[in-house]
């Protein structure tokens, strides 16, 4: 049996603006520091072999924050910006709740949620475009998103699983993945073998390590968060508000 | 014309007591991480594609520290125990001072800068040798030290370099690596064919970035140092005196 652990990153400060993020490189909050630190209290009976992180900085932090705590800065950990945010084109930037006032609830909860229909996509001129940044000098132009569905941040995150990340747990390594709410939704719908509809309806708090037991075809055999149960259901009421205009 | 920054962590705890670290994971002081910072505001025109770390958290907490203050947390970072500090076998832990006034000033030079002396072995069920580390189980043990002379820390450095770091130069990236004062010497040591004298005299600030401009053929052109000589040349005194009894 295999172990993994999923988990999204710390409350950013966008988070807390709830504004639309995507690939917007915006750091944590002292609350995001905190819950990574927590992270790593939660994690100190495991002993991870590689982690796996998006290029995002709030990804990053949390994770380094994470391996600070457990006293194992010292794993192998790869970036990839396969498990970055779905990238929400136009919208990065936006406040929802003024998007939704604009747009009305339902509009942003179909682009916040919808599996293939994507938001305005970012002009390629546009400088927030990823082809005009250092960081992604690596990939292929042609793969860069300009906005993205949930159906096209799977077709992105599902590679670096089928090539790597799979392949390291069936070599009996034990992997942790800091990523994003969307890129992480991505990996369960494909674990859980999930309808559209049922992935768009889960939501997953920040800064809490979820763990996968995979049996030795990496199907799961039970998840769990590592905190309190009922403080998940507390988190997880607050995700499902941020897309509702206040 | 290649660029290549060699950096030594910040002070650490044991620095600044004076005492043998070796492979001991000793952290940062509060000092340590402001030379991290300033370290990252003088390499604020560099852009880096890949940085090299030793295993030990003195090496990649500068290096984070580095890379955040730089805002590029998000480059590919490989851990190496090849750049390790020098093992100090059974000298680690103890104070400078006190080793010297026991053994004696000169036998202490000795041990901390001989090429080919190495200080007394750690025996193999010290509860301090790398062979009871998880984070050194991917090594062949028969490659882990219990101790070493300079002489052994060059060859356990020069593979990482020959097969991976000076290709990665080759192909056209820049490199960071951060490593400490005996891992750096070796990499120095071979980068401009420096005599056993020669490279035994050479003294390294802690968390100051060193530039080495290389030619095709990696022979270096020049180096410096970024910050201000003088206060290098002060930095640099102050190592030198730490061999000595107090």
């Amino acid at each position: 049996m295999y172990k993994l652990v999923l988990m999204r990153h710390g409350e950013s400060q966008w988070n807390l603006e709830n504004r639309f993020t995507g690939w917007a490189d915006v750091d944590l909050t002292e609350k995001g520091r905190e819950q990574a630190r927590n992270a790593g209290k939660l994690l100190s009976g495991f002993r991870f072999d590689k982690a796996y992180v998006s290029m995002l900085k709030r990804a990053i932090r949390t994770l380094w924050i994470t391996l600070d705590t457990m006293d194992c800065m010292y794993i192998p950990v790869e970036k990839s910006w396969r498990l970055n945010e779905r990238h929400y084109g136009n919208l990065q930037g936006l406040n929802k709740a003024e998007t939704a006032q604009k747009f009305g609830d339902e509009q942003v909860l179909i682009w916040r949620r919808s599996y293939s229909i994507a938001p305005p996509a970012l002009p390629e001129d546009d400088p927030r475009h990823p082809k005009w940044e250092e960081r992604y000098a690596h990939v292929p132009q042609d793969a860069l998103p300009s906005t993205e569905c949930l159906k096209d941040t799977v077709a992105r995150v599902l590679p670096l699983w089928n090539e790597q990340i799979a392949p390291d747990i069936k070599a009996g390594k034990t992997i942790l993945i800091t990523a994003h709410g969307n890129s992480l939704r991505a990996l369960i719908q494909h674990l859980d073998k999930m309808s559209e509809e049922a992935i768009l309806a889960l939501n997953i708090p920040t800064g809490q390590p979820l763990v996968y037991e995979l049996d030795e075809n990496l199907t799961p055999i039970r998840h769990y968060y590592l905190a309190d149960p009922e403080e998940i259901a507390r988190e997880l009421e607050a995700v499902k508000a941020q897309g509702k205009a206040k």
